[in-house]
């Protein structure tokens, strides 16, 4: 038995040292899956992240505009937020979100957790404020014994409901793609066109900036290195933030991972196909002319970085009482 | 082994026995989980139900209204539709909706598959039309491989989707009450407070529309019957149905079961807590003034009708392709 014991250890460690071996030299690597240290915390933020009590009419979760049944986005061009106000942006994908340097496209959050809170405050988004959502979740009996499980006390303030969110965002990462299995050792993986797919986006540059475990996410980018991108949105990127002019049009590189079930593509969600996306990448980020067997390829490619889907029980939220602020829809 | 076999078929048998005799002489029976016999139409009937896809915008699905980490409501007065129009009604819950003698508060839908097809075409819930969802749903392949999984051929059509969709609803149940558990035998189940308010809830005839196993959901009552409900709807019941000025204000009685999760209550959603509701129906219905400790203990009883809630995995949604319609949500 201890030699069983013995001997899969050491066939682990050579088939480790394969899998490194196999992913050390590529631009990309598979995703990790995540380590849950406090599941009370991870609970009571999936609780959360599904309560549409934290927007002011009481229909809007975070859940709503990055849905976990459609790859952590909305599906569609820029969100509908409360009154049905037409949000300027595309919803980017929370899975796998925690790679990011910084939160939402122009990187004005640093983490997950600023992140949060938001979209709860913004009357184009969930519309409530801060103080309605903590009194909100105060009032409910059940989450403050939830809050007392995860932080040691029933205490309920945003830094907390923010906490808790983040916490659960960070467990919503997406390992096993076929691309991951490639990486680490099989090479039946991955079929000839998507190999040529994959030759592509080296070769081609496409990795300069899509590239380490998210495959994107960790830098800033112009949009529009070569040519300008011709859009109707008024958003400003990173030049929002710093003020800097050079800052314009430039953003956070979008992760690809799950990119076939995060269309439609770019900040203005105006790229309905990969295809579209991949042909206008290729022309305003490094000036080439895709030809259509190039395009296919890419985009057969981009199809493998799509992983097992987050494992999510519904969450079942305790119910308000007579003491619960109201949502105010109308 | 086979001595033990038989004892414990016995002792099951008695347990039975003493079970049914425990809920036999009471107006209400306890529910029954429900029998999956094709589990592939379940599944792809969740699938749906969660697909917001059904939608014209894209952004509302049957869990918009119905959410199932809500006691299978929106917790709203009135619900929230395409462009967020403010719906005329309160949505019912759709947990045990299966055991109502038909559908919608009118009872215009004969049953659960009729139904689904309502909120898909309603301009003002999901806005979509029945050939627009039937041709999104088409263009997935995955789809098409779980209706072939469910009916046998890959065939979409609205009768298929709704047929899906009202077969998970089937499985909506909420059984392993406290009061199913004192109804099966276990009489420390209820506290006193509860009991009492039982016994205030035979005595003053609520059983008379509120019984069977979903506590309503079995009749047509007028809402009004000793004095009128004073109301801003406009909402007629099932004169909207019949045509007759008798059926005015007439509605199907709704269900009491998971009440402490579905409020607001009443068609338009304008009784806030359950001790407003109680107190009302009283009035109206039977002529009563409960007095503070009467409503307490009436809603203490109510309290104790709130089941085992589904526990429902959430879908992951097979992508749109570059064939899917695309949803217009402005």
């Amino acid at each position: 038995m201890k030699m069983r014991t013995l001997f899969a250890s050491i066939l682990s460690i050579g088939m480790l040292a394969i899998s490194i071996n196999a992913s050390a030299n590529e631009p990309i690597q598979p995703i990790k899956a995540a380590k849950v240290t406090n599941p009370e915390m991870v609970e009571l933020g999936k609780m959360l992240f599904f309560d549409p009590r934290l927007s002011k009419s009481g229909f809007i979760s975070c859940n709503s505009c990055h849905n976990l049944s459609m790859g952590g986005t909305d599906n569609i061009k820029t969100s509908i937020g409360h009154n049905w106000h037409q949000g300027p942006i595309n919803a980017p994908t929370v899975l796998n979100s925690s790679m990011s340097l910084a939160q939402f496209w122009d990187g004005r959050a640093k983490d997950l957790k600023e992140q949060a809170g938001g979209p709860i405050a913004n009357p184009g988004e969930m519309a409530s404020e801060h103080t309605l959502a903590v009194e909100v979740i105060q009032s409910i009996p059940q989450y403050r014994g939830y809050f007392a499980k995860a932080f040691g006390s029933d205490k309920v303030d945003i830094d907390r409901i923010t906490t808790a969110i983040a916490a659960f965002e960070e467990t919503l990462v997406t390992p096993g793609s076929r691309f991951d299995k490639w990486l680490e050792g099989d090479k039946k993986a991955l079929n000839q066109q998507e190999l040529e797919g994959y030759q592509l986006f080296k070769s081609n540059g496409c990795t300069g900036c899509h590239n380490g475990p998210a495959v994107g996410g960790a830098l800033y980018q112009k949009f529009g290195v070569f040519h300008p991108y011709e859009t109707k949105s008024k958003i400003e990127g990173r030049k929002a933030v710093t003020g800097k002019d050079t800052d314009l049009n430039v953003f956070k590189v979008p992760t690809l991972r799950n990119i076939e079930l995060t269309y439609p593509y770019f900040h203005d969600g105006e790229a309905e196909t990969l295809e579209d996306a991949v042909k206008i990448m290729g022309k305003l980020q490094l000036d080439r002319e895709f030809n259509k067997k190039e395009i296919d390829s890419i985009v057969a490619f981009l199809k493998t970085l799509t992983g097992e889907q987050p494992d999510i029980k519904l969450p079942i939220l305790p119910p308000s009482n007579n003491s619960t602020p109201k949502p105010v829809p109308f």
